[in-house]
């Protein structure tokens, strides 16, 4: 079972989940027109159904072996990477001045769920470079774009992030790799970063490392970091290659899933010191990583929206198949297909309405980022600002925490077929555990949301987004259509639940830190049930009103309100009930 | 991190949780006294502990290699099951007359529990072959009996359960391996059968088969099935090992996880037939298999909860080690250990909760086998079989969704250090996922629950069952211990839901079967979220009246009251509402 991407669903989401066609309509995107998105998502969905999604069970079995210094892609890695460039799929929403083709973000977001449904380990690299490509737009000097950024455009460089150390995980600001000014003006870089995604490979011949480090007379913590543009080879004047830059990968990690991404232990400075270039300021480090890792962000979101996809459709297609016992009124003597028997109904109910959540989310979000670079107005563009930047850390969790759940749910659709390796679905499961891990944990994107997110422009974006919801769940009443069931009331609850337990944490943030910690996590649940099911009323809505898809869109947001947003009043108790409970339990942990 | 046995965790489940102090006081296991299970105890995770859990990682490393017909085990297995069949640890729960030791069942549960945190591939084939030891017991001929049961209860010979074939999974009652009648009055197996656990290996001298065949003139489905047994080599008179029986492994399947346990592919009547030998009577065989099985679910149940006590011991040693960040109330410029943080508290707080509850369900549940078969009365008897009847399928899902989604904590808790192979939280994760699906599907538990379980004694059994649990939540509120918080009120509600779910289902169980399916898996969660919590409420209140370990008891209690069992009123909603929301959505499950 491969991948076919789900095009008409895609197109559908866009439009009128996130906004898009009003979006054109506005003439937010210049000349651009529906017709032109939808020519490239089908090549897109040609291109990762064809090209990139053979490769996935490849690079699951093959991995990337790690010899004398250099990994090996996969076998078919390099060819589909020339293929990729040449179509021009890293270079979608780049700048046109770099010879980007400066799309939407949002068509880049629907293409990058596609790529990953086709192949986490696969378009981990591109992924990160094209979040490389954005920090150093946005934070590099001219002359650092002028040489590197053209080439990361086009792929024929890649980048990487490079963040962790043994010590830095989730404190980013305990790192200790250590860049020196030099007399030419450039830094020389010692240490050693852990877990760098794509560090060394064979597919382009140039790698471009985006580095934090910390300067010898940097204040501590955050406040001290710079960022670092480190290049595995050193450039010619006239641009060519040159020498071998003092980085290289010492150890390839052996993991989990995504076999075919690359791990990498990072060596800085073996002889004396890697090269370096300043990106914006030093001691800024920070505010140019959180560029690159806002948009990386929203892209390991589209991960979990793309495995839960790819494993619906292949829980969708072993269930048709598959026959096992009579469901009610099958004829007698015959075995039904399971996808008849109510509790296989069940689970790929959860899985599609899950899944259609956790991509309105994050088209949503992708089209909040679109609407902060090209708004307007400068009131448009920054309220759109903040919406995006509320909405990043929810995609980042809620939806990778759905890949988890969709990929575990498409092993128990295939019984006992699951748990064997050669069906496939186990390779979901397990490459879907890495997402709620990596560009900040989870409970990180909690933290995030709680902490910094809330309180941005006195609450008021946050009341914003709500409002917005609470409009789509009241005309969703006021549609009295029958299908519905529940779903108006399931929904108006959550968003009456999100609400209070917003304006709970907002009281406790600045007194009761920890009461407003102990429930972060709970609450970006709660917040992605409430947007996510008003997301799905929202379309199932335009499909009523346009007359089109409509019984499958108001089934799935039925389903996803009865069966998963029913769940908020629970968790908004939990936010405000938990706090005491979490912190004196010493007791408990203490065995 | 290897696996310490919680020996006064588990003594106080047994003692309170599971009522064993009052069963022993009762005299219900003549003159064992808590001290020599106590001794039982220690010693079974002594060898946990210091023999088992070390095969571990070796077993998923090196896995089941197949060659020309023959498994070979990880290295020291062989060492270890020695050591095991010298320790009497496959005889704890067996009959005296076979040379068992007649231990109670729920004492043989906790050593299970212990076997599996160890190592569940290295338990997986003892847990099967105690299994066949009840059926053969229960159901077997003397003359069957008298020649297999001392070599299967000494450990000498290892049994297999044998009912999967590749059209019948979920559906036993679409086998088609073909048993044949001979003139010596045994039969002749021709078929395969696939998932085969420990069909094939070298740890001991012979293996016993227990088979699934159809006879030539059975009526159709589950009531023309019956149960073989079929030895790997055939006894000479003398009892001595005779010729090799035409059985055979063909291959042995790569699988998710539990590597150390092969799961064959086995191969009857290559050469003619394999002789088998009737268990029971013709054509009444899934009764037999039903005396195994119940007993395998419940082991199963408890590979849920020993692996999510070894995932959670792993994860907290870590999260005490591992510093990261500075929590509220720390010294400045000192990095924290990450239990100090309340998210992480959390996620910690989720598994101990979660673990216990199961573990209370799963021990509750052995005791109510043990009363059904040393109850003072017939009516005793009766009553505490229904109880373990109506439990079983409960004990087996839910601590088998539970031993997931700890592990998935347990990852989660050791952030990117969980995502690599070598620090093990990633082999839990794996090994987990297989058991909600074998022994039964999760779902086949749930559906078995509301329409075999819940219609017993014409509802009374389960009625009894939440009288029960209804009067604990009453003398928790009673207690009024400050450190509760809303736990008492949090599991009334839950009972109260459990009990109109229940109702309800009932109800529709004649009228709308598929009203009553579309329910069961979030009725099964229901149930267990509510016995589980009522359960540790039983623990925390003997905790108080003891004096004993009450402030840890108090805050599980209140942790899974306030976080978990509080989804209970969200989920009997789902239960009573989401039928026509899983019936009506062919549209959604059409593309």
């Amino acid at each position: 079972m491969t991948y076919k991407a789900p095009l008409a669903e895609i197109g559908f989401a866009l439009r009128h989940g996130a906004s898009l066609q009003a979006a054109i309509t506005e003439g937010l995107f210049g000349e651009l027109t529906l017709d032109d998105v939808d020519a490239v998502l089908a090549e897109a969905g040609r291109f990762a159904g064809e090209v990139i999604a053979p490769l996935n069970r490849i690079g699951d079995t093959f991995g990337t072996p790690f010899k004398d210094g250099a990994v090996t892609t996969p076998p078919g890695y390099k060819e589909a990477y020339r293929g990729w460039r040449e179509g021009g799929w890293n270079s979608l929403a780049a700048p046109l001045e770099w010879g980007g083709q400066a799309l939407p973000q949002i068509v880049n977001a629907a293409c990058t769920e596609m790529w990953h449904s086709a192949s986490v380990a696969f378009a981990n690299g591109p992924m990160l470079t094209m979040a490389a490509i954005d920090a150093l737009n946005a934070h590099g000097s001219a002359e650092l774009k002028k040489t590197y950024l053209e080439k990361l455009v086009s792929g024929e460089w890649m980048g990487t992030m490079q963040l962790t150390e043994p010590q830095a995980g989730s404190d980013v600001g305990a790192l200790r790799t250590r860049a020196e000014r030099t007399a030419a003006g450039a830094y020389r870089l010692t240490g050693q970063k852990i877990f760098i995604t794509y560090g060394e490979h064979d597919l382009t011949d140039n790698i471009i490392h985006f580095v934090l480090a910390r300067l010898p007379d940097a204040p501590a913590g955050t406040r001290g970091i710079s960022l670092f543009l480190v290049p595995k080879f050193l450039l010619n004047p006239d641009g060519s290659l040159g020498a071998r830059n003092d980085v290289r990968a010492h150890s390839v990690e052996h993991k989990l899933g995504i076999h075919g991404s690359p791990t990498c232990t990072m060596i800085f400075g073996d002889k004396g010191g890697a090269t370096g270039y300043l990106i914006g300021a030093e001691n800024a480090g920070m505010a140019c990583m959180f560029t690159m890792m806002n948009r990386a962000r929203l892209a390991v979101g589209l991960q979990g929206v793309g495995l839960a996809e790819r494993a619906t459709q292949q829980a969708l297609a072993y269930a048709r198949e598959r026959r096992q016992g009579r469901a009610e009124g099958a004829k007698p003597g015959e075995m039904s297909p399971i996808i008849a028997h109510p509790d296989v109904r069940r689970m790929l109910l959860t899985m599609r309405a899950l899944t259609q959540a956790a991509r309105a989310v994050c088209y949503t979000t992708a089209m909040a980022i679109d609407c902060s670079e090209r708004g307007r107005d400068e009131a448009a563009r920054k309220a759109a600002h903040q919406r995006a930047s509320l909405l990043t850390p929810v995609a980042k969790a809620f939806s990778t925490d759905i890949g988890n759940e969709v990929a575990s749910l498409g092993v128990q659709v295939h019984g006992g077929m699951g748990f064997i390796e050669e069906t496939g679905a186990a390779q979901h499961f397990r490459d879907a555990r890495i997402a709620p891990i990596y560009e900040g944990t989870n409970g990180i994107q909690a933290i995030d949301l709680v902490t910094r997110k809330l309180p941005l422009a006195g609450g008021a974006a946050v009341a914003a987004h709500i409002d917005e919801m609470r409009g789509i769940a009241r005309a969703l009443a006021a549609s009295n259509d029958p299908g519905l069931g529940c779903a108006a009331a399931r929904l108006a609850d959550a968003v009456a639940s999100l609400e209070r337990a917003t304006h709970w944490l907002l009281k406790r943030l600045g007194t009761e830190p920890n009461a407003a910690l102990a429930g972060a996590t709970p609450y970006l649940r709660l917040f992605g049930l409430a947007t996510g099911g008003c997301l799905l009323a929202k379309e199932a809505l335009a499909a009523l009103r346009l007359g089109a898809d409509a019984p499958a869109r108001v089934a799935v947001t039925r389903f996803f309100a009865e069966n998963c947003a029913v769940h908020a009043g629970a968790i908004e108790r939990t936010v405000v009930e938990c706090a005491a409970g979490v912190m004196d339990a010493d007791a408990a942990l203490s065995a």
